[in-house]
């Protein structure tokens, strides 16, 4: 991988073999990135994707491994107990052009792909929900906003 | 729902129960924004989604029931007569990883979404268009605007 | 079409007929853009999109000729060769709500699109890649980059 980095926005090429969240979460780290929106285009061999599913508080997952284009992976960085906390859902089009949708666990770049990271000058944690199992954004910690509202 | 505004970003978290269109209408008012970029990723359990012919100048809708995840919503703020106007296209991921697609009409949340709005410092209106039966950007009473091309 | 620049974001509406890649060429050209990610929603009636395997250096591609929503246009521009170089995927959606996607070739605008460019202050170019085939991020002539990592 390889990344330049202009002000607020930071431009990250994926190369053949690199795995899409530990790249996106190590780039965070080497730069100090605490809150940020993902987005990017690509295209992968393998993809793990899934559905989470309140009421029965199971995760559903598939796996894909076939050439697929990432036609859109779209989330954010937060931190959770001091760490990088990346979520991301991804599009994918396998080689008919149909899509398959999902929360990305992780995916293995088979070509190159494109992230644009917008770096936030500011704090969002994550908490643990009760009431639907998922680290949730929290804002309690949050500096400097300018305005909230709940 | 919840949420923080950085500057001109605004990270927004729904919560179980809360309508998509409603609450990102609801924050611009608040928040008194005009014009925005929108992107945003989640879980829902019932969606309205569509499709526009402008042939037959016809609306065909799906209402979708079950587990979702929102794999991306994106699209923008704008103004129509002194009003907030929000204009949404989702793409869904249902329990086989399968992709839809569509307008949003409406979006109730199941687990959480997480909405990043990019805020702009200017005005774009709406019209009405004759030629396509919609309500298309209309940049006539733009302001400030640095340049422009018709 | 017809746009509006505001400071370092740019909206762009297109019109029954404009083609989408065609159009956001031109526009960069005009507004001497470089470096920008882009993202818009839209519908149109005439779409081909592919997907690109590595492994046999093959494209493959598909047509649609049918009324579809743009569910999400996502990709950036940079330079190749001192021209503008744009590389986007997209998501339709077709009257039944399926989603189809791929690596965007060229599309007819049916009703409208609304498509946002964020432009950033520095240069990225591309250079062919024996390895895959395909012409991919280069930022060995970036300027200016505060960090970058490779």
């Amino acid at each position: 991988m390889e990344y330049r980095r202009f002000d607020r926005e930071l431009i990250l090429r994926l190369d053949p073999g690199d795995e899409l969240c530990g790249a996106v979460t190590a780039v965070c780290r080497i730069e100090g990135i605490s809150l940020a929106s993902v987005c990017g285009i690509g295209a992968c061999d393998r993809a793990e994707i899934g559905l989470y599913d309140v009421s029965s508080r199971k995760f559903t997952g598939r796996t894909f491994s076939e050439p697929l284009e990432i036609a859109c992976v779209a989330g954010n960085v937060t931190e959770m107990d001091g760490q990088v906390y990346l979520h991301l859902h991804i599009t994918l089009a396998d080689s008919r052009m149909r899509s398959w949708s999902g929360h990305l666990k992780s995916c293995r770049i088979s070509a190159t792909a494109e992230i644009i990271l917008r770096i936030f000058s500011g704090r969002v944690g994550r908490v643990y929900d009760d009431a639907t199992g998922l680290n949730i954004l929290d804002f309690s910690g949050t500096s400097p906003g300018e305005s909230s509202f709940s």
